[in-house]
């Protein structure tokens, strides 16, 4: 596996003498921490990694976590409370006159903590080339985004047969987080979104107690997190019996989707995918209900921070590995979407999510 | 319910005219986001929040999230695009000269952006102000903590009756996570520790493919998440037998933790409530392995900012929720740690959290 630091550097463009990473407490943790330290496990927070240019990583973290950290590759410093944490952090970065900081998952209040602790250094924001390098995988990550997607799709192959009228989204949540952690994740990769008849029409509604209902549509939108990377998959059926106007609604957004993967390819810019799907769906009944993004990067975040969006330039490239969601959501009424994971191969894209897709009454 | 707005200028000691809130994306999110504008479902990722001295509240917000702002008591503002986005920041702020931001959970990407785009105002880190505030619950957040309490609670009640030697700790955090969720939780607060043998001696362990055996330490840490609040209970047990060295440490972690919250009162400082239970453990044969915290604050986040640590000066007051969880580690052998969450009364505290703790060979 490269360095993830020489990694980290590569996509630097501005000079630094090293970058550091410090995470809040949770969830304000900065997933750069992870990708750099190699740890796959473990929350580190307040503590602090370090990035250099020869390629050498230092973790420096409290006793809580030492064994998780000794089980990355980076070296590790420990301390016992923050006065020690301060003199490593003063130790490490003391000859540091330039140091890159990933201004995206850096609190500002680290920030003037920081420069409190080192008052001759400069603090540089390398957040553009943090995301460019988190965005193209490599051989470990794609076979942890693998794993994820395959416990997400085996997943989403059951969940037509454990759906019953009368439960309520919760439980429907529940199945699903159930079976992804019994095939071997960690957990789910953000909170489950289960939706009934009315509430499918809002894209990230949380699941309550709402009850199934014959005719009602029933969306899921859920992921697998394996060894901290997560998939993002979502799944719309219709119970009982679908409308003309749903079933019109479904394959819609099918065409838009099938239509965006079939164009997937290195060069292609994420917003030209974005459009290709939209103005599907934009020259038909449904037009301006695709209210959100095609799709986003995925990895240490679900949302890692590439998007295929109108107006947001990212050029594909082999290995980056994205989420294909068009969706339709007509208020009161009801919302479809249908999402899966792509690997951006070096003339197309691999789909890494393989659970049924055509329209289904169940 | 007070207005939360009112609240958070109760708890700024700084003159500012407003103060902002701005999320990252998941899971950069600031907590002080729901806390403020009464949202319970959404992230409002790149959204805004305003409170005003008035106690009025502001959400700007993307379309993807209207209907999850529109269940807030927030002013609701739609944005389709960062432009617009943008421009509404201006309208909002144009007047104001001293921002107050929570520092702790802005980034320091987001305070360069509102500097560029509001170059006449002042940014001011109110952040301590923000721990305060969110430290004391209202009714409201005490409601759905007991509820997240209970939830935990009658899982742990059935922990013992799920376990069987051979199943993994995945499956172990499987089971936990279904039941929290089938009994109302929207998932789990943090992701779920279940460790077993060795694995138990590292606090933060991830669960893995370990499998529970005969004479094992099974040792679980989870808490329910209830409409964005969230509680966090471990038991430990042990499976087939306890040999009379776990004994005494389980009896050890249990004595330190029934003696700390015995003496839970407001007036106390967190750090004699801390010393209490550290003492019972230094003077035994387990000096030293109590490697963590006693407690932490829960609400929002399960680390809501205040902490029962030696050397931080936290004063109870009533209406503080706050985890005790002492516990002992001993490296290659394993752990044992017990956790419940109380909130501070009048006179005393009550416990949240009802699961049983004897010590349990199951």
């Amino acid at each position: 596996m490269e360095s993830r630091a020489k990694r980290v550097f590569k996509y630097v463009d501005e000079e630094v003498d090293a970058v550091l990473f410090m995470n809040e407490e949770e969830p304000n943790l900065d997933t750069m921490f992870p990708y750099v330290t190699g740890t796959t496990s473990g929350l580190f927070e307040q503590c602090i990694a370090a990035a250099w240019p020869n390629g050498n990583v230092d973790l420096i973290t409290n006793l809580l976590e030492e064994t998780s950290a000794r089980d990355s590759v980076a070296n590790v410093i420990v301390f016992r409370d923050k006065k020690e944490k301060d003199e490593h952090v003063k130790d490490l970065f003391g000859k540091a006159k330039r140091i890159g900081v990933n201004a995206k998952g850096l609190s500002y209040n680290h920030l003037m903590e920081l420069q409190k602790l080192l008052p001759k250094a400069k603090f540089i924001d390398v957040s553009a080339g943090m995301i460019r390098a988190k965005l193209v995988k490599d051989s470990d990550e794609l076979g942890r985004l693998r794993r994820a997607c395959d416990i997400a799709s085996k997943v989403g192959r059951e969940i037509p047969e454990s759906l019953r009228p009368g439960m309520t989204e919760s439980e429907g949540a529940a199945e699903i987080n159930y079976r992804m952690q019994k095939y071997g994740a960690s957990g789910p990769s953000f909170t489950t979104i289960a939706s009934f008849g009315a509430n499918s029409a809002e894209p990230h509604h949380e699941p309550d107690e709402t009850k199934l209902r014959r005719s009602d549509i029933a969306l899921f939108d859920y992921g697998a997190l394996f060894r901290k990377y997560g998939s993002d998959v979502t799944r719309t059926f219709f119970v009982g019996r679908a409308t003309a106007e749903q079933k019109r609604m479904y394959n819609t957004v099918l065409d838009a989707q099938l239509a965006a993967i079939a164009e997937i390819r290195p060069g292609m810019n994420g917003k030209d995918v974005d459009a290709i799907a939209r103005n599907i769906i934009d020259s038909t009944e449904f037009k301006g209900l695709l209210i959100h993004s095609l799709g986003h990067s995925i990895g240490l975040s679900v949302h890692d921070g590439g998007r295929m969006a109108p107006n947001v330039d990212l050029v594909l490239e082999e290995g980056m590995v994205l989420t294909v969601e068009p969706g339709i959501y007509m208020k009161g009424k009801g919302g479809v979407r249908i999402e899966d994971d792509i690997v951006v191969t070096k003339n197309g894209c691999e789909v890494l999510t393989s659970a049924p897709k055509e329209l289904m009454v169940i």
